[in-house]
């Protein structure tokens, strides 16, 4: 019988799926030398690593997984993350926010407070151009989504150009003439900014690297038209935060949507709570449903127990 | 040279697409004894279709045309409306309010700006039912947008079951028994009731016709869950407006978005402006924008030079 350490606050909900799902197990909820195999948030899982000698697995319930990546930690088992299961949530999220933007619901709710009969002048997904910043699992699905209304995609990533749904790619570095090999360079290149050229929306779904840092910042900004709306579902370090204030209150950007942010909970005096046109949703852009996670867990189980590879390893290096 | 007046206040959008693309008309904006053909809004064309003995084909730029069907109203001439192309509009609306309702994005807003980090639980439209009653050809990309959401899509309808997008349909009249060949049954039967049974989301994109007046009364709504959202872009009669704001106000609903209202505008004095999680929208679900409605206009055009049967004809007796 093999042992299952769960380390999240949802952990009754985890218990119940997966014991219906995997007979011949047993499930804990308090760290024990013997464990080989964990299930829970990164956070808690850091935590405990120094309990946890024979560690083997680690399922993480998120797609981020920095508190596990921190210099001082040990990386001597198998990381897994969850992936394949935010993009539908992530993609209604962003879809939500755009489309409210498009139909100007906030303006309507404050006509109707005023008791206007107001007909505004609404707009449409359809024919718009889409930016994403990160064509992962994630940044596939919102691609699709925007194909689905009918929009112009284009994909930002470091080389991969594998989503059927982008139109255009653009990469870190730019195109190389035919048969040069290239020394390794350095920098994000022009392509970043053909990439933004009259965007109507930019979407960074990107991860927390050392690539990503602070790629949102005024260059990038100022190539956007003013009419561009900004959502940031990946990472709080992929912005420059007084760049992205700076181009909004000076009317540079007419929108941004921040669910991620440098420190989470965000400061009581930083100055987001009240920048212009900006909008803030704590962190809830993809639940992490626990009937939508134990399904990756109980595919990657059963994998462990056959001694095959596991699905969804995180490169300690690469932090994704 | 054949003469086309056109009637609406975007006229100037409407004959510079037109012009492109026909050459050999002539465009009037005031009518003329000799005009045979027009173009425009149908409370326009209602106020001059005396001055137009030779009428023979008025297009709406509308899908509704309650202005053209009044019993004192000629009816000697070929009638077609708007259709075709405000599915894509009007399903935007329709999905920017229910995600703005799953996101909580009100919510959201409010928390901003209290200053108060609040991670609320959001959900999801993947598993929901959605009800649709009328699926014509708005109610069509309704339900394809559904189903690419993941939702699981119900009918409501007279008769027809010809959308591939709705898993289940129910109708006016109560299924037969086979054989059976039934004298013609008044009343809306007991199929409403189990189409509105457990519905996560009820939309109505019903005409106004002395069918659907009222379809949405006391009876409905309280077949309906108390989570259940409703929304109309439809048309205002079909709603008992007194049973819609007992419901809500006592919370047999969680709320309902309107666009459409038996008065337009609607007077200060009524009470929707204020009934509890009513939002309204002041008729904007589907602007008929001009280079859509013009491509409707120039085909049908095209099809009356030579002679052949024009799309979209409205049935005067039917109202649609």
């Amino acid at each position: 019988m093999r042992t299952i350490l769960i380390l999240t606050k949802d952990h009754r909900e985890y218990r119940a799926i997966i014991e219906a799902e995997l007979p011949d197990i047993s499930i804990i909820t308090e760290p024990t030398e013997e464990c080989e195999i964990v299930l829970g948030s990164p956070s808690l899982i850091s935590k405990e690593l120094v309990k946890l000698p024979k560690l083997k697995w680690a399922q993480s319930t998120w797609a981020g997984v920095e508190p596990l990546l921190g210099p001082a930690l040990r990386r001597d088992y198998v990381l897994t993350n969850a992936r394949g299961v935010f993009g539908g949530l992530m993609s209604e999220f962003v879809f939500g926010y755009l489309l409210a933007h498009e139909r100007k619901i906030f303006a309507l709710a404050q006509a109707q407070q005023e008791k206007e009969w107001k007909r505004f002048i609404t707009g449409t997904l359809r024919f718009k151009t889409i930016g994403l910043l990160g064509v992962g699992s994630i940044g596939a699905e919102v691609a699709r989504t925007a194909k689905f209304f009918g929009m112009n995609v284009r994909g930002y990533t470091r080389s991969s150009e594998d989503c059927e749904y982008v139109d255009d790619y653009f990469h870190t570095l730019p195109p190389l003439p035919l048969g040069c090999v290239p020394a390794r360079v350095e920098g994000r290149g022009e392509g970043l900014l053909y990439f933004a050229n009259n965007l109507d929306y930019l979407i960074s779904i990107l991860p927390n690297t050392k690539e990503t840092r602070k790629i949102v910042d005024a260059n990038l900004l100022s190539a956007l038209p003013p009419h561009c709306i900004f959502i940031n579902v990946g990472r709080g370090s992929a912005v420059d935060e007084f760049a992205l204030i700076e181009a909004l209150e000076k009317d540079k950007l007419a929108g941004a949507v921040l669910d991620v942010f440098e420190h989470e909970p965000l400061p009581k005096e930083h100055p987001f709570w009240t920048t212009k046109n900006l909008q803030m949703t704590f962190h809830t852009s993809a639940p992490s449903f626990p009937e939508d996670i134990a399904k990756v867990f109980i595919e990657n189980y059963r994998l462990y127990v056959e001694g095959k590879p596991l699905k969804y390893q995180v490169d300690f290096e690469k932090g994704y």
